[in-house]
């Protein structure tokens, strides 16, 4: 399987995209509006440059709409801010994700009460953005994998401590948690830093890493940290 | 200063008054009647022996009602459960908490959904048991501290890893974090592995860490374990 459909324009699957291409994949982006997402000279939301700035150094990567983009992953990769990853997975269409996997590294992340954020409360503490779309799309295979990092730390493990920390996984279908795991090695993750944590509620732990890495990363001014069990 | 109170008669409770014995502390643990605490034959929450068997080994630590523990100590920990901390507190009486450092090692774990445990809704997120107590005691100084681990690593840090794993403290009173610290170092937690997420409100961080604390338990049926940020 080497085709990887990636649902979200920002730094994150910006990092995946150029990440997928290195390794020889053929990944196409899916945004809502294709053309108005390349006119937009607008800086993304952490200051980065347009999207059409970074695209122009990736042009091997194919742009399509959520449902163009869904319906050609093998592998489907949602990238987008937590709050809109459902409607996002919506517009991309059920149809062109039904028994595919979705490999989740979006967090639910909540802005409007301040700085730092807090979680969404309807997606956090008894629920998670990884069950909410397994939810939604039952005849998907959701594996919530990598949304406890930098995205830069989640495609180059080695960019810190020899790559030996720890990244977790979390889905209901074992055969998809072992093609992430796999994708994962391809990234230079080794399996003995990867945690299989059960089922997609695990995805409740996962996702309330968040408050914690954003007080460290405000106490560290670095956002390339992991965390590693030891023990 | 080497007079310590110990809210909560809990395996954490009894894990910190014998460490602090062994250090050369006096110490009192706070319960809510005393002799109704003796006189109890039934095992502790998690199938440990009962509190008195406990205490017959350590003769030497002092008991107390909750004010009377509160009136004694110099510094007041709590180790009461998360749902059970203010209502202690209050028994222990502002006047005998005001001018003091009460660390704070308590989780706000909600039981009543069933296993794993969630975070109590009203303590968690945009609260945290840490905040809740300075907001209820606003004349002692809150340290939240070592709450993201099991009890036996709070005191022991070089049981595993050779000790190299974190600890975070949160606190608005530079002066109550820095004996926080020094109380660690005496427990074995070198300086470089204690981060500091700056004030009372990184508790809504540390507290959050449970989630997944517990995912982690699950998966390697072991709490023998901490995390250590790498980067």
């Amino acid at each position: 399987m080497k085709k990887i459909a990636i649902i979200g324009t920002g730094t994150v699957g910006q990092t995946f995209a150029s990440k997928f291409i290195s390794l020889g994949y053929e990944v196409m982006i899916g945004t809502r509006d294709v053309s108005e997402k390349l006119a937009s000279t607008a800086k993304d939301g952490y200051g980065g440059p347009p999207f059409s700035e970074w695209h122009a150094q990736y042009k091997d990567v194919k742009l399509g709409n959520f449902a163009e983009a869904a319906a050609f992953g093998e592998i489907v990769l949602n990238a987008t801010q937590g709050a809109n990853s459902i409607n996002a997975l919506k517009l991309a269409e059920a149809k062109n994700l039904n028994g595919k996997i979705i490999i989740d590294v979006a967090n639910p992340l909540d802005f409007s009460k301040g700085m730092p954020p807090c979680l969404m409360p309807e997606l956090s503490n008894t629920n998670s953005l990884g069950e909410e779309i397994q939810r939604v799309f039952p005849d998907a295979k959701v594996v919530k994998a990598l949304n406890t990092m930098w995205c830069g730390i989640m495609v180059n493990p080695n960019m810190i401590g020899g790559g030996d920390h720890t990244a977790f996984v979390c889905g209901n279908d074992a055969d998809a948690k072992t093609r992430v795991k796999s994708l994962m090695n391809e990234f230079g993750w080794k399996n003995g830093n990867i945690l299989d944590l059960g089922d997609i509620s695990s995805a409740r732990g996962t996702e309330a890493v968040l408050p914690v890495w954003v007080r460290i990363w405000g106490a560290r001014q670095n956002g390339a940290f992991n965390f590693k069990i030891v023990g």
